[in-house]
């Protein structure tokens, strides 16, 4: 069964169009969402609690007599750990860790406090200090991912964040042991049963029961997208996620068949994923593309696999693997894997990912999992200016500074010819008044 | 002459109400400006060149022939440097000095690519690398402020950011010298006589002569906020800023005359700008009053440090310097003074500020020309969130990954249970194959 997954060279004289023509997404806004999703925040906004509980019996089908009643106590969320079999609980455990490792390297690579003192005593610096309180939106329904939870929460955890906060939504009533136990596994602080543009807005103003953060994370719809958006300003909020990507640079040496499975990987997520392979082997393009076709049958995801291929996804002869890297740049994936015998080679010719992925045995479902870097990473290109999900995302920096009686000397001079220069006495005068000899 | 200052208590009580009161302060967003910036955006993305240069002239009275013959020269950046009194060049040229020397230490002490292996031989870490293309905005007519120049360019610069364009309007044709000559200094590499909503959509799409960029910096006017805010996620912007902010804690140890003053260099910047005094000393708090009351008509920006004062101002007593520390956590200021003989007494107590002032001798306005950190700060109390303009605004991060055969056999078990345990068997399959004795 041969799968219509287009192939292009770039020695095509018409590459740069059809290249353009693959590339091409574009994150419409849908008007009426907008104008619901507005219209449910100024309502939680003015009637709290009891908005939320409404918003959550229509959307979601959940009686419940109070926004109380759709908290998850702790005592539910270790149940639901200790629900799950032993290997799923294991593999969970074991993700964590290695999650929570990585950040806590991340944590001392960059996100500590530092300071020092000029020659004149002056101090100056930053202090790097933990949010207070955020809130992690996990996706309800068919799509529930509980890695997400590890993902979103262990940064959070590792920043050392006072309080997370992580809102669900359970249609019809449905708890996913899973998500829930993943909560337990991370240590989120405490879990509401809310979803949807209600619960981005419960988070962001406060309600009675739902205390109101400082920052939102977590994938969501459309509608989540749209508050998140829109409370952006009065909270933080991570980035707002398109669909996903990967690109392949192969040299031929990775077997076909593990390389067309991690282009199934991308596309099994959803129909507009994007999965590229680049290769300045024309053989190994043809193997791949035979791999595809013999292996894609017996997906239980086929069908969205094939759309998502066939829709957007591309084989890509290049002339050289420099060229794929420079190409690589161009598209500025999310996930990038250099499933090459020397990935070292290229990987400095790589500047814009989200994230890396090394060698044939590092299949991008690894680093989706457990390998230990965030899962979290920017789209769409946005990774030319944004970066994974990390420890970064869940502190806040305040500058020090203290200038000495020494240094009020020498900075004195320098500020207020500027702020002369810039029609702002105040700003001059205050600095004059530090220098000595200054009447007072 | 007395100014009809607010002086609140602690003790008070109604003191809650009050101070909710002088805190209140929201972003209204005029429909109108919305509508009118997105079709600004909309016409530039259409005609480019064309429609920047109609709305420039238009907006900004400036005829020219060409978008090219807007752009200003090296020649000309340099000759406006030369063209500058010695003594203000000295400073700008100190104060760059200064200020790069800073986010040298930042770049070194937060903003270098990471790795380590684990136990597996497994590599993991983080690959920094600076954006490809800035560009800042630079505000013009009466409120040019070249300062802004070198806060935005500087950090830019010192990241390894490829190539910083700079857009500033001149209405009527005025350029401002000392704006020009920060350029200079700084290092920008292109300039456009642009500004509005139309350049930040120049920078944003980019047009035949104004290159497109990765992210936009810079403050502007409500037309520039909202179309920074509208091309959002296509770049990258810093944050839209509020009114400026000054809090000091004072333990009384100060002289009056000095807080008064940094009070009016908050205040000169705009009607809506908020200067707030917290002391536990109810004598001190009537000297500095009584310094407010005979320094200000001598003050050349009296009447707009005035209505700021009397319309959103305070002097607070606080029972302790304690309370003082929690009120200023609740206000989460954008600059907070500590004028008190042991500052790093109360600086740990201290969570959420933009840039926190160590000491009588550190003036405000010294941290806004020299001193080194960014005069960039998150405003309305965003700094719970989000942080100072720094290196790390102009970086953008690629997680690492390069899985050994060793630990492809210990993490491919791990990932499979949980991509099954989702649903998305081709992760599953992906981690699988890289397993030894799986079957080709």
């Amino acid at each position: 069964m041969s799968t219509n997954l287009r192939i292009l060279a770039t020695t095509a004289a018409d590459f740069d169009t059809s290249f353009q023509h693959v590339l091409h997404w574009s994150a419409e806004q849908d008007h009426a969402i907008e104008e619901r999703v507005g219209s449910i925040l100024a309502d939680v906004q003015a009637r709290g609690d009891e908005a939320v509980l409404e918003y959550t019996q229509r959307f979601d089908g959940v009686d419940a007599p109070s926004v109380s009643a759709l908290e998850i106590s702790q005592a539910e969320l270790q149940a639901a750990l200790a629900s799950i079999p032993a290997k799923q609980r294991a593999a969970l455990e074991a993700a964590a860790r290695r999650v929570r490792s990585y950040h806590e390297r991340q944590l001392e690579a960059c996100g500590r406090s530092w300071s020092y003192r000029d020659e004149d005593g002056t101090l100056l610096g930053q202090k790097v200090t933990p949010l207070d309180r955020v809130g992690i939106y996990v996706p309800g329904g068919k799509a529930a991912y509980p890695s997400s939870v590890l993902m979103n929460a262990l940064p959070a955890k590792v920043a050392g964040v006072g309080e997370i906060i992580m809102v669900v939504p359970t249609p019809r009533g449905e708890r996913n042991a899973l998500v829930l136990a993943a909560a337990a596994v991370a240590g989120v602080d405490r879990a509401f049963t809310v979803g949807g543009a209600q619960a981005v807005a419960a988070l962001a103003y406060g309600t009675k029961t739902i205390p109101s953060v400082d920052k939102i994370t977590g994938p969501g719809n459309a509608y989540v997208a749209s508050a998140k958006r829109r409370v952006f300003g009065k909270v933080g909020i991570d980035m707002i996620a398109g669909p996903s990507e990967i690109l392949v640079l192969a040299d031929g040496s990775t077997p076909p068949d593990w390389v067309a499975m991690d282009l199934f990987s991308q596309a099994e997520h959803d129909e507009l994923a994007q999965s590229i392979l680049l290769c300045p082997d024309r053989g190994y393009i043809d193997r791949v593309k035979e791999a595809i076709d013999r292996l894609l049958p017996d997906m239980p995801r086929k069908d969205v696999i094939r759309a998502s291929l066939e829709g957007r996804g591309a084989l890509i002869h290049t002339r050289s693997m420099e060229e794929a890297c420079e190409i690589s740049n161009r598209i500025a994936p999310e996930h990038l894997e250099v499933s090459a015998r020397e990935p070292h080679r290229y990987e400095p010719l790589l500047r814009h990912a989200g994230a890396i992925f090394l060698g044939a045995y590092t299949s991008e479902s690894l680093g989706d999992y457990c390998a230990g870097p965030n899962h979290v990473l920017p789209t769409s290109g946005t990774c030319r200016f944004s970066s994974p999900l990390g420890v970064y995302d869940f502190q806040k920096r305040s500058s020090l500074i203290e200038v000495s009686e020494a240094g009020a000397q020498v900075l004195g001079p320098i500020a207020a010819e500027l702020a002369y220069g810039e029609g702002l006495q105040a700003h001059a005068r205050a600095a004059e008044l530090r220098l000595k000899g200054t009447a007072q």
